[in-house]
């Protein structure tokens, strides 16, 4: 491949402005780093009084450096970045790495340093990874660069990493290491002004070597490209992340927004899902996963075929597995029957398999070939004690082999408790891509965050669905109103009805002779104002319910017109529809991003919060998985007896939302509250919307 | 001390039954083990053949052994385990260890053998450990005993390790190892057959040198036994707890009772919180925890003050302590300008501090100073990245060094992100006995298990009231009425008020000459039949409601009687109460333990299961606390400009019913279904109850 980031990621010569002597900088840090991993470029140190460092010539300004140089690092104070780009600019570099910090984030002086660094680079056309950076390393043996100030060995591998803060590239980092593991691609581009997260995903989501990516973030400055970006990546490759900044406290910290951070969460959730990426709570669990993808296909479904030598490790396995999800499938007849012949009498032949502490490499590799052959199983957990009478290393080669020689396409983990002295069966497995793991806990999340991500990746494919609808009609009628407001009642049905939408039959009357006769419109009927300046109808009075006859109609239309007088009023009338479940569907804009809502009304949304947040365009069945998560879900299909009530109505209801949303991008916020839902099969009926544009 | 387990863990002499040279046998290697960690007593290997095993002379039978045997290890198959435990009997041996399997957990002809063993012990007075055990290890340097056939060296610690299964034992131990860590006392007992869990627990318990104590369960044979020993532990020291056999499926596995596990979880809860046990749901977490408990005070309170010198790990921290619950007190003006004083200008001076990656020796120690002595802070919690810049060894022992000058009573966690090259910076920690993690989010779940604990521990020291009741009338009552059965409803109501709960009025009536006048009882009224096989009222056409004359009254009165004629049928007649909410409050005996249960009822309690348990008896303070931890609380608070309802009724009357329970043992289940509460001060009335007898 060819990328425009190659120039970055593979240079042909490495420049280090601000290299030296002196043990403790930066500048020496950077050159020994690239030294000592065996980078083959040109490395030039730049230092204003030249000489030699580290055994190199030191060149007094990049200028004058003899090779290409792609990149430079630049570790100088603050205040002389702006002349060392301007030098590089002269120079033809292409991309500066700005490991100093003192620029935006600590505004002020350091803001105006980094606009003026951005107007130098612009001009020369320099890419700026930065300021406030750790740098990148590639551990590539082609190219085998560490352009990085931290300290830590580079070691090669399947997976790569990209953190918004350096202290936490490098705890991933550190963690991969410990457990044994190394990486592809490091980054870290701290202030990232220019060379941006999306931009170096993508770069990682193109590089073959990279198996599975990590990511850390702490403010997304442009959500929708990343979820562009991110879900092309994620179609092809797993990328799991970590979110940092959840919390009121955490945000004002990084000094980033204090708002209503619960719901800013919930939006960071829907994000990342729709970019199709793994969430993690903690970067323990991400690494162990990390290993796991780096390593082992993916699981086609939730059945884990257990092995243990073990009891209670066992047991805890399959609480761990079960209460995430997964199931434990039973086993075919011929595989009981293989069991049964090849493991010894004290052996529990069924998932989970018991093999007792007995068992050696035979009874190790009969039953590892049973489970991976079961038809039954969609993946493997191997639980390992290593009792000192067996020949454990024997049993985890055998392990190893036999699947090596059966080729069997499902992931496996496994569990080694043990402590140093077997360390080299714990090498076994890992020699061999297997991923192992101090407890059961961990191989039954590492599981489940694969089966999950499958499950995301074969959902990427759900259609979207289209309805015809009458935009062009919808359209005039968001011309006459006013933005930033929330547009007249009848308008706002009206638009529903463009959109097929079950909008509960409605008429607005200005006079008497308005008033529709009951043929019209059978009773019981409800009366609702329409002004300017009433946004809260009930709360203001302007809401009479159970209107049964054409004199109530009339009465209680002019009290309306009425009490209302000042304000330009009309008054909607709009049949009162049965009582049914009552359900609340929505949208809002959030920056460009539309969020659909959707939940049962009343105290459920409102006290227990138990509503679906997911960004459009999402298809059918994604959205009744969606409201398959809500707690109160029960209370849709039926509890006690009662009938169903009509999902498909209100899974249609939110796909015309969606539509309505994304050809309308001047409706900010719309609310249909209460839809009112009927028995499966009768239909709904949406009893209030608002809607409230830009 | 003097325990009459002392026998047992710090015996004057041991003998191997089953002792052997061949080097992958049992026998082998409990005899390699006792040698190898330095036992100090007699060491007596028996073999039916004699001779010398491991350099020691092998006697054929314990008798032979000269010195005191306190201590037999039994490692021979295990139908020759009766004869060992009869000669163990006639040498005076006070206690085997069975490490031989094929008893009870295999059934039949193992479970004849097991009572065969526990009748010859019988006879002699021997306790029995086991069988299917692993043993036990002593690390006292006064006894330093090894009586277990696992392979992992001793080391002595402040962590004592119970373990019903030998595998998760084992893990713990590797884990606390891995750590840095040894244990005091460690153990796995198998089958429990006489020695039990509760027992040993006591023991550990009373060892003043044991800390904290770690234990595993999968199943609990006497919950009352376990709740009265533990309890009196963990109001000295910490037990923290893994109780695995959650799910269906792994009940089934370890052969327990396959009934509801979601309850029988729910009971676990509530009887590991009734003992003040700690309970974890992942042992790495709980092992993590172990080595603060091991070594730190416990917190006062709940406000954590943070330092870090890296950004992104601080802002995790910031979120992990937030989401749990804990929080970030500001600073007292003195320390912040002690900050301001002693931190570089780029620090940032309040909580959260940052020092900045360029902090040393000094600005580390004047900051845990700072935070140490702040009256705001309860605990520390260290975040540290090793920059190669800066002397980070240099900069722990400052810490360490600070701290114990100060002499603060807060417990610290440390997190140090490093690799193998500043191992010693991590060693300099944990000399001092700080905890150090390799996550932020590691160090904030031990802060908040230590704050848990520390809150358990206070509260456990809250009154439980007693009332004023008529436990003679009630006993009377009851004395009526049959076994098994529910009991009439008039009378489950006279119960009701001979404790002081507010019944809505009523009264039995067999003929129409016992109807209440409308003087008596005021309308509205509810009829409800009361007849021996009627069950479900409401859906047998039982109930009657809205009677609001003295004509419906009778005309009532009269279907009810002729609908059910054949079963001898009373009608009770209720006051018909206004509306409110709905409550339900129960009582439940689980074995002998009496479980209260709270919440809202209706959908909220069926679907939603969104239910308090807790173990009687309780403290007015635990019950507000159970019924402010539900998801529906704010229901009860008010929400929506709602007035709050009556909870102090609500507590009343689960006070009382908890006085009832503990009172009447004949009572197996209780449920005052619903209790309708008004708003605060204006009370609660219960409308309907039913009680089933043992």
């Amino acid at each position: 491949m060819t990328h425009p980031l190659d120039s970055l990621f593979k240079p042909r010569g490495v420049a280090v402005i601000g290299a030296s002597n002196k043990e403790l900088s930066i500048g020496h840090r950077v050159v020994t780093n690239i030294l000592e991993n065996g980078y083959a470029g040109g490395v030039y140190p730049v230092h204003p009084k030249g000489g030699e460092i580290l055994g190199l010539q030191a060149y007094r300004s990049v200028v004058d450096v003899p090779g290409d140089v792609d990149v430079a690092n630049i570790c100088i104070r603050n205040i002389f970045v702006p002349t060392a780009v301007e030098e590089c600019g002269r120079k033809g570099v292409k991309n500066v790495i700005i490991h100093t910090a003192g620029f935006r984030e600590v505004g002020g002086k350091g803001a105006e340093l980094e606009d003026q660094i951005m107007e130098i680079a612009g001009k020369y056309g320099i890419r700026v990874y930065g300021p406030n950076s750790q740098g990148f390393m590639n551990s590539d043996p082609d190219v085998s660069l560490y352009a990085n100030f931290t300290f830590t060995p580079m070691k090669e591998g399947t997976v790569s990493v990209l953190a918004q803060s350096g202290g936490v590239a490098e705890v991933l980092n550190l963690n991969l290491r410990e457990r044994g593991m190394g990486f592809r691609l490091y980054a870290s581009n701290g202030n990232a002004r220019d060379i941006s997260i999306p931009e170096i995903l993508e770069y990682f989501g193109e590089d073959e070597k990279t198996k599975v990516i990590l990511l850390h973030v702490e403010s997304m400055k442009d959500p929708a490209a990343f979820i562009e970006t991110v879900s092309k990546i994620t179609s092809k490759k797993p990328v799991l992340a970590i979110k940092s900044g959840k919390t009121v406290e955490a945000a004002s910290a990084i000094q980033s927004h204090t708002g209503s951070l619960m719901e800013a969460d919930t939006l960071t959730d829907a994000i990342l899902e729709k970019s199709g990426v793994l969430r993690f709570h903690s970067m323990q669990e991400m690494v162990d996963a990390a290993v796991a993808f780096g390593s082992q296909p993916l699981p086609k479904g939730r059945g884990v075929g257990i092995m243990t030598n073990a009891g209670g490790p066992g047991i805890i396995s399959i609480d761990e597995c079960v209460e995430r999800g997964l199931e434990l499938p039973g086993l075919a007849e011929e595989t009981k029957q293989f069991l049964v012949e090849n493991l010894p009498p004290e052996a529990y032949c069924e998932n989970p398999i018991d093999t007792s502490a007995t068992a050696g490499p035979a009874v190790f590799a009969a039953t590892v070939k049973a489970l991976a052959e079961d038809p039954n199983t969609d993946s493997l957990l191997i639980n390992m004690i290593t009792p000192f009478f067996v020949d454990c290393e024997g049993s985890a080669k055998a392990m190893v082999e036999t699947l090596a020689e059966i080729g069997a396409d499902k992931p496996v983990t496994g569990v080694v408790m043990t402590n140093e002295n077997w360390g080299s069966t714990i090498d076994t497995f890992r020699d061999a891509g297997i991923p192992v793991y101090s407890y059961p806990e961990t191989a039954a999340m590492v599981l489940r965050a694969m089966v999950r991500y499958a499950e995301m990746r074969a959902q990427a494919d759900e259609k979207v669905e289209t309805f015809e609808a009458d935009t062009a009609r919808a359209r005039e009628l968001l011309a006459d109103c006013e933005g930033g407001n929330f547009i007249p009642g009848a308008t706002a049905y009206e638009i529903c009805r463009c959109y097929g939408l079950p909008v509960a039959d409605f008429r607005l009357a200005r006079t008497e002779t308005d008033l529709p006769s009951k043929d019209d419109m059978p009773f019981p009927l409800a009366l609702k104002v329409e002004a300017a300046d009433v946004v809260h109808k009930t709360e203001q009075g302007g809401l009479l319910l159970n209107i049964n006859s054409e004199e109530e109609l009339r009465a209680g239309f002019r009290s309306l017109m009425d009490k209302f007088a000042g304000s330009d009023p009309a008054v909607l009338i709009q049949r009162q529809v049965p009582e049914g479940r009552e359900v609340i569907i929505g949208g809002k804009r959030e920056g460009s991003l539309p969020l659909l809502m959707m939940g049962l009304g009343g105290i459920y949304v409102e006290v227990l919060k138990d509503v679906a947040f997911k960004l459009a365009p999402i298809s059918r069945q994604a959205t009744v998985r969606a409201m398959e998560s809500l707690k109160t879900y029960p209370l849709l299909a039926g509890v006690r007896g009662e009938a169903p009530c009509d999902i498909a109505s209100i899974t249609d209801i939110v796909m015309r939302i969606q539509q309505l949303m994304l050809d309308l991008p001047e409706i900010q916020e719309l609310d249909l509250n209460p839809v009112i839902v009927y028995d499966e099969g009768k239909g709904a009926s949406i009893v209030d919307a608002r809607m409230r544009l830009r």
